[in-house]
């Protein structure tokens, strides 16, 4: 993409509003810009960083064998009704009156509505376990939006939810998810740690949160230091196989969330210089809560014996949207952000130093053209600003790798590479740089 | 995927309340269940039509220069005091009260929040032209939804806006979304003629609706019949060179809605035999309406010679989700649906007739594994069912190809394949059935 073609309007100054770096950066870089308070409009860089997050999201739901549909976001009172949440949920549910004078809600969560969908279609035990998913935005009204996308009020979550026929299968679709989810942050470059948690308004009785430590959580979190160097991606895992020792791994050392802290225990199981006490941003919640929904609601199917069976259930959170200010939070410096690469919006910035030279533009044309033709996504800075402005831009949005050509090296057939992330820069011939970023 | 592990619950009867083609094969096929009034969940096999139209859409608007971006569902309602609309849009707009009596709406469209996006950004003649687009989820309070997706309350729409320093410009952008419009539905299969048309509360100079000839279409409409013959999609088109004379081609015969319609030119423009008098489905609208949102609302640039220029707009939808109802209205027969190759689900329907049957599972399974490796997607079915029911089943769900497996043909290394849309089958060692689908 020609950024004198694009819609990238970043910003100069600190905006007055952000109160953290994330929410900063995200302004500052062109991501996002508001629109009502808690409400964001995904501006062209920012949207193509949601899109990959959702893309490894999918993936990795895909893999665990769950099964993508897509509720809509505006669902019926009544159904909520049924499961006595209607009245329960309290002022962050966003309550709507349709022009028939009926009472419809923004959808916060999608409990009542995938419980509905399955008791009409599924009747007997053979067709299951199901896992259904879907992403797709919702809406809670914060009383006190905040953070940017971090505590907004429309927002996009991929919530699963499991079915079986059975504890033991509900378990193993909760085991399922866990390492799902492992697996998920892990390709995003997040150590995302699973920490014992409060069921909080969906309720139940299994439950983990996936904590991201940072300065800036919103929460105190306490764990055993060796989990964060723990690592998923290397394993070759087999979802219909035995997950138990994974889990066992991840949940043998102590970790939890404030509400289930336990100092004492803390202090015993952990020695003192693996103790972890920090913040940490909640990024997924996993929930395994039985017959909560299904009983109420009727979610019946004929077991093995005709007898009838409440189905056994389980839901499955990803702060989408979230994930974003979360990423920033643990990447970034001083200059702007740093993206990894699985989620950068472009993985190469084009840097042309003297736009207008007819040389240097040749060179640059040719290059973005061999650049795109590799596959390799190359946002190009074709436009007429300084030199020392253009790094400063693409340090800002922080693609992972930057090509200088200026006329100094082209002249001996050189441009300049540099790494984001470590800042090191290395001089590559100029019919070598789609090859070394390939 | 296995058919065993999927989530497609068919029915068997047509549902009551459907009244036309498309909705109950949309209910009947498992792609949508109906959650309230005129508000669909989209279950996995209507989910993966609609990602396959929203990625053509996609591809035709990036192709011409557009650039997506994603602005939240819920808007403020002072930013449609601003362009006056809050009061004039009258009950269609679903309107909100937040948990701080703010007032806020379901965005039943974007102008007024892209304007406002553009005109905090934009500030230079130099960063023009732009088209920004974004697929979003909007809500219309219809009185009386019907006809499935068609007529729906929640659906999802591709609106594209431009913004030019002049209406040279504001022409050139139309022109480019009138060509990538006849492109997009070329490429679902689709016969779509533009009509000039009335511009309706979006309001405008310039404006065609893009029309599928249908017996079930909600309006009148009139055109010359080589229209219909027309195709677009066998020309380079360059998008920044002259394309008036595709334009030309496309506008120079007679074509109109009701509203337009006059009957006199109608019959003295075209020959008799030429007159075609048919029900339309409206699938897209462009608009040009010059300065009606930025002036009130203040989107200005300075001018080459400094002076403050009101933008020059225009406003460019296409109704997604609708559009899978207006291709199963143009292409279905007794037994089912027949979706074209570019959006059908999956490629292939592989039925195993005789599950349980060790000879015929394993070939199934082998086949199965060779059709996915050569990325062909398939949705095989693996389940107990009857074969008749299976062939019922993948008739009414319509793939374009079926690879039938017994084990009468199993014996000589065959299987048959049949083509859905005509009928046609025919037998393929079972060796050569990816090469032949691929």
């Amino acid at each position: 993409m020609r950024l004198s073609r694009y819609f990238l309007p970043t910003l100069r100054e600190n905006p007055a509003e952000a109160q953290i770096v994330s929410h900063r950066l995200m302004l500052r870089a062109g991501l996002v810009r508001q629109s009502a308070a808690g409400i964001y409009s995904w501006l062209p860089l920012g949207l193509k960083v949601l899109r990959n997050i959702e893309r490894i999201v999918r993936e990795e739901q895909n893999r665990a064998g769950a099964i993508e549909l897509l509720m809509p976001t505006i669902q019926s009172a009544d159904l909520w009704r049924e499961s006595g949440r209607y009245d329960a949920y309290g002022k962050e549910m966003l309550r709507i009156t349709d022009r028939h004078e009926r009472e419809m809600l923004y959808g916060p969560t999608n409990e009542e509505l995938i419980t509905a969908i399955v008791r009409d279609s599924i009747k007997s035990y053979r067709d299951l376990p199901r896992n259904l998913y879907h992403i797709q935005w919702k809406f809670r009204d914060e009383v006190r939006p905040r953070f940017g996308v971090m505590r907004g009020r429309e927002f996009l979550m991929k919530d699963a939810y499991s079915f079986d026929i059975d504890k033991a299968g509900a378990r193993k679709a909760y085991e399922k998810m866990f390492v799902a989810y492992l697996r998920t942050y892990a390709r995003l470059g997040l150590k995302a740690i699973p920490m014992a948690a409060d069921t909080g308004p969906i309720g139940g009785d299994m439950s983990h949160e996936f904590i991201i430590l940072a300065e800036t959580g919103e929460s105190a979190v306490f764990c055993h230091g060796d989990l964060v160097d723990y690592d998923i991606l290397g394993q070759e895992i087999d979802f219909e196989g035995d997950l138990g020792p994974i889990i066992e791994r991840w949940t043998g050392l102590y970790a939890a969330t404030d509400e289930k802290h336990d100092e004492a225990r803390f202090e015993a199981d952990v020695p003192a210089e693996k103790r972890i006490a920090a913040r940490g941003i909640e990024v997924g919640h996993i929930f395994y809560f039985g017959t909560k929904y299904s009983k109420p609601m009727g979610a019946v199917v004929a077991g093995p014996n005709g007898e009838p069976v409440d189905l056994e259930m389980g839901s499955y959170g990803i702060g989408v949207s979230r994930l974003i200010g979360a990423i920033i939070e643990a990447s970034h410096d001083d200059n702007g952000i740093i993206w990894p690469e699985s989620v950068a919006p472009f993985k190469v910035a084009l840097i042309n130093l003297k736009s207008g030279d007819a040389t240097v533009d040749a060179a640059c044309d040719k290059l973005y053209a061999q650049l795109e033709a590799a596959g390799i996504e190359t946002l190009y800075d074709d436009t007429a600003e300084r030199a020392g402005s253009k790094f400063a831009t693409a340090d800002l949005i922080g693609l992972p790798w930057q090509v200088h050509v200026g006329p100094r090296g082209l002249a001996n057939g050189i441009v300049e590479v540099k790494n984001r992330k470590t800042g090191e820069r290395r001089e590559v011939a100029i019919d070598q740089v789609a090859a070394a970023l390939g």
